[in-house]
């Protein structure tokens, strides 16, 4: 049995090491484009800051390391055709302009996602930055830290943005962001988008929101910003407007899409064509809540499809029962958290909200902090739907006691009775989450 | 209607709380035997500590309060005797010595529990300690700012021992735990028991395990503590062994109880006689888990309960659904925290554990520290039955996502395959749990 792994980030290396575990003699073959593998890029804006110092911190394990466990893999590697029915890829070696096919039996498909660009006027000018690879934060790990680099404008409020912008301002930068949506974090609530807008501009950052940026102008550097409502002059740009899945070259291979060109699997990570898997930033998932494909490219769902590709193979019947949109930032002091439905997806649902604001630990104990809470219910079921926090602490965690208890299907009532543990240091004696249930009034009970 | 509730601290004062907002025109009479109401016996530690300055931020709400809301609070009386046939009650005035009667068409029960004190020789010398009302933490607080007291030994290193001896060693206090079992927290495994051993003797803390009080010699005040290992001088002791429900004054009421007097209450919280309610640190639970009563005696069921009374006072259909046996401390720096069955509750089951170490957060992120964790689950189906952590962070809050989990039945695979936010500051790319369970070899995949 040959395995075909096309790209060697997370999805596919974690797919590869496991199978090895759990099948030492199956023969696979990895063809990454990048000369990297294995990867944190979660990791990526704290080696930018220098809080993580040395970017080979952030590689789990080197391709010497895959070696050794008898994968053959292939950096500077780029697979640019897949031919189903003859169960072949056609593959270029980038080094040397080399050209050649190759045969699977099986094939995974994780060559993630590349980092949208503005198609508008300058941005072929230099000084226009993403943040998508290892490449990518080398680069501007380095250009951050010449000292004629002073005005940096960032475009888009979304998860890197922000936490970029705790990077830049930590090294002292004058950080402008550009955010076309009217708040910033637009897949948040409004209300989570005006604490952390509230907090960006405490820390510094200048925010402008429903500003639609226009065009760039500058010699051969970027110099210039301009926007429907002003022009900024600037040292840097970094675009983090979002990103779309890697598979144009799979545009001919019947392989089913989503419309942003994301691979539609479905529990098994299977595609709809036999012996071709997907997973990773390249991939949409089911969506436990919407019952629809949804594309959330996240470390984490990359990590899960990945194993369960590998045990699959290898005979056992696991499953991924798909996402629920949870996800979690830190944006300078603050913890920023979501799971379940959008308020966008919540209008599927005869939905409704409570929000409350309470302490992360017992009110009389020191450094208790407030956080603030919104959470989506089924007016009908009283079924929780969705969830978001925001605080200085005890958010990234609790936030995953709410994604289990939507997972699991709880009512607001079920959940307000739940067990949890309790002590002033950690939480008031109701946690804040079962106080907003508290709210909620329940045909349930 | 009239309800009579007996005991103001947590259950009973929660529930007249929930019941005057339900319903404004009930008629709420309180007796409390103490001076203290609805008070968070959980921050005591810290009061005795230092950490929190004065009493009174402990107490939620007045006796003025209350009173404002209608509620007809009487401190200093003490119930002795409940007529169910008649419906009646013996109340005696503490302050006076009065004694009188009084009907009810509802009672709750919500007396708590008071610390259990040793039966041996020179118990009844002055400066032996419990921490069981707001009335001891004062007195400690008091005693332990005098200069003369340095030697203090703690007898048994539960929760209350574990926490106190941190508040002393605060304040610069000579601390000896004495425990009879052969682990510190005996509630918890063996490897949390060692693990926070440890940590208490690097606090300073000389821990003396398998080791049994016999008496205390002394002129008016202890002076020595001899156990069956040593013998030493002390300035004051505390005895933190557990404690009892008070419920001495119902034992010819016909109210069903456990052998130590605990009360036993059905999911609607009713005991065996109609129109009877029992709540908080006098009443046993369901376990949701084993199918039986279980005496935990906390804060959070007190509350739970109340307001699940309250709420069925006023016609809803309201329940607890029991316990499971969550539970968290701090421990000096460390979080400590369990959920689910116990070593030997787990017996009652085709039971087998798994044990890891992980980082709290991505291991490439700054202050990265190392959580232990042992995870309980039936070897047939596969099912989640109880959990135990510790570290320096991430521990609490992560406790109750699989307080969650076992609540809703989940399986080992179901919990690794859960969407769980996740960002490097706070979580590994697999959360801890998850790699915990992925360790698990499941039947149901």
């Amino acid at each position: 049995m040959k395995l075909v792994i096309i790209g060697a980030v997370a999805a596919g290396m974690s797919a590869a090491s496991k199978l090895k575990r759990l099948d030492p003699c199956i023969n696979i073959t990895v063809y990454e484009k990048g000369k990297d593998v294995s990867y944190g890029a979660c990791g990526m804006p704290y080696y930018v800051s220098g809080e993580i110092e040395d970017d080979q911190t952030l590689v789990a394990r080197t391709p010497e390391q895959f070696r050794k466990k008898g994968i053959d893999l292939h950096l500077k590697h780029e697979v640019t055709h897949v031919d189903p029915q003859n169960k072949e890829i056609t593959v270029r070696g980038l080094e040397n302009d080399t050209k050649f096919s190759a045969t699977y039996d099986k094939l995974l498909i994780g060559t993630g996602a590349s980092a949208i660009r503005l198609p508008i006027e300058g941005s072929d000018l230099e000084g226009i930055l993403t943040l998508g690879t290892l490449e990518d934060a080398r680069a501007m790990h380095g250009i951050v830290r010449d000292e004629r680099i002073q005005k940096i404008a960032i475009i888009g409020a979304g998860y890197i943005g922000v936490e970029i912008s705790e990077s830049l301002r930590k090294l002292g930068k004058d950080v402008r962001i550009i955010e076309q949506m009217p708040q910033v974090l637009p897949k948040f609530s409004e209300m989570v988008g005006e604490v952390v807008g509230q907090n960006l501009r405490e820390n510094g950052v200048s925010l402008h929101l429903e500003e639609r940026l226009e065009k760039y102008t500058g010699k051969d550097r970027v110099e210039t910003l301009h926007t429907d409502k002003g022009v900024y002059e600037v040292d840097l740009v970094i675009e983090a407007i979002g990103v779309k899945p890697a598979t144009a070259f799979l545009a001919k291979s019947g392989i089913d899409m989503l419309d942003n060109g994301a691979i539609k699997v479905n529990e098994k990570m299977e595609t709809n064509i036999e012996d071709i898997y997907a997973a990773g930033d390249c991939a949409a998932y089911p969506h436990k809540l919407t019952g629809e494909m949804a594309y959330i490219p996240l470390g984490t769902h990359a990590n899960k499809a990945g194993r369960v590709i590998a045990e699959r193979i290898s005979g056992l019947d696991s499953v991924f029962h798909g996402v629920i949109g949870s996800s979690v930032l830190k944006a300078f002091e603050l913890e920023v958290a979501r799971t379940g439905v959008t308020t966008e997806e919540a209008k599927q649902f005869d939905s409704d909200t409570v929000t409350i604001t309470a302490p992360d630990r017992s009110g009389y104990y020191p450094g208790a902090t407030p956080i603030d809470i919104e959470v989506t219910y089924d007016k009908n079921t009283c079924r929780l739907l969705g969830v978001e926090m925001v605080g200085e602490a005890g958010v990234a965690h609790r936030i995953n006691v709410a994604a289990t208890a939507i997972s699991s299907g709880l009512t607001a009532h079920e959940f307000s009775q739940l067990d949890l543990a309790y002590a002033p240091p950690f939480s008031p004696v109701w946690d804040p989450l079962q106080t907003a249930c508290n709210q909620i009034k329940c045909k349930d009970k």
